[in-house]
């Protein structure tokens, strides 16, 4: 039994705490729709600090937003398929428009059958090049960055909130471009755009880095991630953005007219990040208590809680928490006092398992005294015990911004040094990694905390690096990424084959 | 052949004109799926101001927002078909999870076919009802105030950009309540929020009132809408806000626990605006010149053309309009300077026709003497020749704010005169109807133009209501709505029947 405000410890299954922090915290729920989910307010709230912090990067990197229709023609994709190996074809396929009332029982119209089956879009490079190819004309036409905020689905057999479910929201950036060098300068500026996102507003450190080539997105010429470690040590591929060269340009003709008059085919990238990185902030900060929300997207940052009893005293403590309201407010912080009509001891854990940032309780003699008494959600212990700290209302407000600079930083820190000390760089050769990861080899879902390598390879192609693929799999590894920023090479020797060595990589577990 | 910036006026054709507004305006595309529209980055803009702007007030008056799943299982359609005559059966039906490689063709995988098939939500009262009947327990958590933003889908057979589309983007509102009394001020709160924001915001005049029983949402008890008029006269319903009862509680078993301990089933309302209100925007204030965006909606409030002429004194020019953009951004104007390789001229017409509120022409001597040339997109012209003023930039940028809301305000009275002048009340008798509105009966697209006939009616019921409605529809007429504000109706006769009146009522076409 768990002393801690959820019954379930990281430590005793990473799996089953996950699923309570999300339930407990009002993230999500499991709908009666196979593998859909539906985002609760609080869950939603977060996710709308998430669209707006990164709608802005966006823009202020000149792109615009766009809306591209749900449904694809089967054609489309059926385009796209000949052109790309390694398609997946488990999506949502719509194929009548209509239903009817048979003897009182609602079935599917016959009569109303779709001539061409429409998909439910699973990505939408075959949509948005359709479109590209209509308004690509000229040079001067070049670069058209447009991005979208939509929801798409990927049929999927095996479903946990917000990390991967067969409805997720997401934004897809697609741009094209008159040459390689522009349109791989775009796909790296993005890339660079979701990293900082990701450390200065999810508090989630990542490495990014070029994926190999057996995980690329299908028909990238380059795929890129960012990928964050996880409290359980696996890694979770947070943002990917791709150089796609010409391959979808000449699957849709997007041709421009180039300075020489000369038609040529456009580069294009794209690029996206989605719900999933909730689950990532989750499985990054969370504690034994529940959620703990970086101040830049909780949306509330501080929550007030009047010590109620009723009484006649009462509408002073209200008074006293409306003012401390409105001083925070003044300062452009995320403020609530939460008033609801349950006991307030319950409604202090409820704001720790959704990990508002600062939890503050007002009683009697906090008013009386003109104080503030509050409780830190990054530390909110000292061994069992709750530390709260009291100070003078006024010193409270004044200091209330850098206080919630001071959580944001402490989140980013304590998984900075996780990230920082649990990669592995001492293997050499295969044998190091199976002695590593092969005690837990055998289970999926938890188990002994294990980092990632960071190891040299030959950067292996073909069936080369199929077999390398195949190895990892039976210790259900993965490479994660070779990062851009790459130590040393000369002189390494690669840990799969020992030949000299092309490429530092990470490998790891993975969701 | 027209001397504006459209090829076709208001007056040839008032349809044809929307569409190329539309189109020259940049707001949205057809695409290559039936009735599914691409919304282009200025039309998305307005839609983002009109988000952000709605989304407040829905956030101001106590409500949160969600997610809810895109697919619903058929067997939660065919509990509220078997419960809500008049149920609508167009919509998109999905029946397979995957596609399969049939010698090198994709085809439908008969082995994944859904047990159930999955309905594209057209409107989400069923799934939603489904999460109430789990979260509300107790009258401790009634009233709940659920908002979501989402895209639905209906199919249609004729559609039209922004207007009716298979695919359309809206918020729908969803509330549990304790009694009538309580879900009726809600439903009431909503239809003035949304007459407020239509007014203030979209500068749309609108009358608010009650939708006659034919009229209604399927399983409302009460259905009220804003009904805006169309510079051709024509009614557009630009929001409704609905009063279900206990209908949808009883069809969900959505049920709580009163004071005294008693299960009793909640007073449920939904409300809802969409896309189409873009389409209102466009008819209300579009001119023979293209767009006139209300600067609140305006993604772009003033625009700053340079007059670039490929000398070495464009770099003056530039840094002028820089300074002159930093000056605006400072004021919080969304601000513009357009760069793009394209001629001067053919910049302001784009202007134009996009509807931008303000728009400055820099060239040398504005550069040299301090000074800015602009247009009022709200009074573009006097005669056949458009007005440019000029100012000391100190003074524009100083007045700025205050040129924008007299745009704003021009807007309002313009539309608000067309509608206030163009209700005509002096109809007592089906003749005088018929003789208004026969002439051009037949005429489904444009014609000459009809406002709205405010008349007295009995409010009869059942059969004879049913009567009323063919009588009008043979005239394609509709009774609009009974608006809140009533004139006094004593003594009045049914122009229907010439029984005593009960009810003014605003009778003509609509979109």
């Amino acid at each position: 039994m768990s002393k801690r405000a959820l019954s379930v410890t990281r430590e005793q299954s990473f799996p089953e705490w996950y699923q309570e922090a999300v339930r407990d915290g009002d993230m999500a729920e499991q709908s009666p729709v196979r593998g859909c989910m539906i985002i609760k307010p609080w869950g939603w709230g977060v996710w709308e600090r998430v669209q707006a912090e990164l709608d802005q990067r966006i823009k202020d990197t000149g792109h615009e937003n766009c809306y591209f229709p749900l449904f694809i023609p089967m054609s489309f994709i059926a385009k796209e398929a000949e052109h790309v190996e390694g398609f997946a074809k488990e999506m949502a396929v719509v194929t009548h428009h209509r239903l009817k009332n048979e003897g009182g029982k609602l079935v599917l119209d016959p009569d109303a059958k779709l001539e061409e089956p429409l998909i439910v879009r699973p990505t939408s490079e075959t949509i948005i090049g359709d479109a590209f190819q209509r308004w690509v004309k000229s040079y001067r036409d070049l670069p058209l960055l447009i991005n979208q905020w939509a929801n798409v689905v990927r049929w999927e057999m095996r479903t946990r909130l917000f990390l991967r479910t067969a409805e997720f929201l997401w934004q897809e950036g697609h741009t094209a471009h008159a040459d390689r060098e522009d349109a791989m300068a775009e796909t790296r500026k993005m890339l660079e755009v979701y990293r900082e996102f990701s450390e200065t507003v999810l508090a989630m450190p990542v490495i990014a880095g070029e994926k190999p080539a057996n995980e690329r997105f299908p028909g990238a010429d380059n795929t890129y991630s960012i990928e964050a470690m996880m409290q359980d040590g696996k890694a979770l591929q947070a943002g990917t953005s791709h150089y796609l060269g010409t391959h979808f340009a000449e699957a849709q003709n997007i041709q421009f007219q180039n300075q020489d008059g000369k038609l040529t085919f456009c580069h294009t990238t794209s690029w996206g990040v989605s719900t999933r990185l909730i689950g990532g902030v989750i499985m990054s900060h969370g504690d034994d208590d529940g959620l703990r929300m970086p101040p830049k997207i909780a949306p509330r940052q501080i929550v007030i809680v009047p010590m109620l009893r009723d009484k006649p005293e009462d509408a002073e403590l209200k008074a006293y928490c409306a003012e401390l309201e409105a001083e925070l407010k003044a300062q452009g912080i995320r403020v609530l006092v939460d008033l609801k009509p349950i006991k307030s001891a319950e409604k202090r854990w409820n704001w720790v398992r959704r990990g508002a940032p600062v939890i503050i309780e007002i009683g009697g003699r906090d008013a009386a005294g003109g104080n503030v008494t509050f409780m830190r959600r990054d530390k909110l212990r000292d061994g069992d015990k709750v530390i709260s700290h009291t100070q003078a209302r006024a010193e409270f407000v004044t200091g209330a911004k850098t206080l919630l600079e001071a959580i944001q930083s402490v989140l980013y820190a304590e998984a900075k040094a996780r990230l920082d000390g649990n990669i592995v760089t001492t293997m050499t050769t295969f044998a190091d990694l199976e002695a590593y990861y092969g005690a837990s080899a055998g289970d999926d879902e938890g188990g002994e905390f294990k980092g990632w390598a960071g190891v040299m390879w030959a950067k292996p192609e073909g069936a080369a690096l199929e077999a390398v693929a195949e190895r990892l799999k039976a210790l259900k590894l993965t490479i994660r990424n070779a990062p851009l920023e790459q130590p040393p090479v000369e002189g390494k020797t690669c840990l799969f084959t020992g030949e000299p060595a092309k490429e530092y990589v990470l490998i790891g577990r993975s969701y």
